[in-house]
């Protein structure tokens, strides 16, 4: 019974034995599920400066093949954040990609979606369908400032690896 | 013990009563993982012809919004996928998006990855990994002849909300 007890199904209750805890595969699943923090699926930032033009942002997407780059500030701070599909709208524009700044399209601080590297991955999956996103940085508090630094990146393939780990009964 | 009983734990045996089944938690859940097919997370296909333009396949990829495109020929079988990714490369280049058909920045067959309704979505999960895509076509053969007719689209947000389901506990 020793095996059942460490599984959460059965728990040891002394001189009365074992009891069933009234958990259900599908609540044991769930709270596996739930327990799993962002910095165990993050994936490395791609950080771009404001002040890049449009064709810089495209360029640096295709030779770090991400589908989400994050956008600072003259202190390395997070300002903004722009997905591919910024850059494909801002691409069918009149104006030359060489010369407006990455700045000017991207989404701007207070409205990027970001998380860090305590939140349980499944509150992010959850945003990432609510708001239509492939991606959001991983951000940590400035020491003595008012911004934050970008540390990571958490996108749907990180959630879909973290479910083929779970199918391929990797310890996680 | 019922309850323990149809959860897989443990088995009943006529005469000799319950046994351990020896599975693990893990086991159970990777079990359930893997038993979910296609059909239950996909969605619509979004389809353009192989004449339509790159402007036009971007405008369809905008108002539909989606991440990828189907392809198809004049009999309506499909022939290529299109990404955001392929018309963001597109867009950079020198000639007029009104004027390139789509069928010439596509993947085409035979090398587009394509599933069936009954295929298991980890599976697929595996694949949109491994060929880092984002989204594959769902298919069926065409009765009298070799091709393909698209039937629908699983991509990794199909895939999010799978996880996001198994941890709020959904029946699946």
């Amino acid at each position: 019974m020793a095996i059942l007890t460490m599984s959460g199904y059965l728990d040891a209750r002394p001189r009365v034995g074992y009891f069933y805890t009234g958990k259900t595969n599908a609540h044991i699943l769930s709270e596996k599920v739930k327990s799993i923090t962002v910095d165990h699926y993050k994936s490395r930032p791609v950080v771009v400066n404001e002040a890049s033009s449009v064709y810089e942002a495209i360029t640096t997407m295709f030779l770090e093949d991400v589908g989400t780059l994050f956008v600072v500030d003259k202190l390395a701070t997070l300002s903004g954040v722009v997905s591919r599909k910024d850059l494909l709208r801002a691409s069918l524009g009149q104006h030359s990609l060489e010369t407006i700044p990455v700045g000017v399209i991207m989404t701007r601080m207070p409205n990027v979606t970001f998380c860090e590297e305590s939140d349980f991955i499944i509150d992010i999956a959850k945003k990432l369908i609510t708001k239509q996103i492939d991606g959001l940085p991983i951000v940590k508090k400035v020491p003595h400032g008012s911004g934050y630094e970008v540390t990571g990146r958490i996108t749907k393939t990180n959630i879909t690896s973290l479910l083929v780990d779970l199918a391929n009964n990797e310890t996680i």
